[in-house]
């Protein structure tokens, strides 16, 4: 086999690790933790489904691949919860030699690629960008809320930090967050979600 | 909400479900059994880094949406393993069925857009969906190879029955074909694939 197909490969089957990191999100009807896989493809369908609602015309292909790759580092860094605000601290610098290791099996061309990719969703400085952090915020949101806010419940969570992070989806879809805004109202108001 | 993104929303939830539908193909390092989501997800990728061995020019948007979605009529009609005679006989009138009752959560359009890149999966007939098969033969090849073919074992499946599915590959790519010809035949050698 050629060394490029070889490289190609070793990085596919080193992204398999990432169904094996889980996060604090739990599945519909009360199912078990989600993983960064499952979370991942949710989000790129999620993205062309609701690409509409984007505030800035987007390349969708582009959205897509991003919401795809955009936890591939997690497969060393782990996954750190919105709300822990310990872990958040060197979450940086943890993910930042996972891209090193990881996206280094690849063949250069690709590995540049990706990265640039990768650092472009963590820059937030794009429609793309923009508009797949909406989806990160929004997925676990929907999640969460089809099982009564079980997850903020168990971790004690309140309103101004939910929304801290929720706020910003607003900057990818003003439509998505007036939905997401919503939910997190009929949250507060069940007692789902602290004041 | 307006009608239309709460039938988005619908549907969104619903296929959530489809990391519950778990397959015969166990995830590397031994591990527990893939789901769909996952499968597809990790489908998605691959076809993005190895577009560049498919035999004809392919949309990648398209063939990145169409292994997103080809498992998401299994939340109805469950996954039929590929060497299971018996179930593989109503697979198609489950999966026609299931096809009808989830895609039809979505607003009109929508709904349209998504049955006709399902159907153009199982057609085959496309450069797209050829290639996107490629892929869903090769991904768990992959996974299964990286277990020293624990799954060919537990199914007690012939290299005759396993290369009549193996050898369409070459319909999508004929590189991607080779490497699983060689990877099956490492397996025959090995003994975990009887001859």
């Amino acid at each position: 086999m050629d060394e490029r197909l070889e490289k190609q490969l070793a990085f596919i089957l080193e992204i398999d690790k990432e169904k094996n990191i889980f996060r604090q999100t739990h599945l519909s009807g009360h199912g078990r933790n989600e993983n960064d896989a499952e979370h991942a493809w949710h989000m790129a369908i999620m993205a062309y489904l609701l690409r509409e609602y984007a505030n800035e015309e987007v390349d969708i292909g582009k959205v897509m691949l991003m919401c795809l790759i955009h936890d591939i580092v997690e497969i060393d860094a782990g996954d750190t919860y919105a709300y822990d605000q310990e872990n958040l601290k060197t979450q940086k610098a943890r993910e930042e030699a996972a891209k090193q290791r990881i996206f280094s099996l690849l063949p250069d061309d690709q590995k540049v690629e990706l990265m640039a990719l990768f650092d472009e969703f963590e820059d937030y400085e794009t429609a793309e960008s923009r508009f797949a952090h909406a989806m990160d915020n929004f997925q676990p949101l929907l999640l969460n809320n089809s099982n009564e806010g079980g997850d903020w419940k168990e971790h004690d969570v309140d309103a101004k930090t939910v929304y801290s992070r929720q706020n910003k989806t607003a900057l990818g879809s003003k439509k998505i967050f007036e939905v997401s805004d919503m939910i997190l109202q009929k949250n507060i108001a069940s007692g789902a979600l602290k004041k």
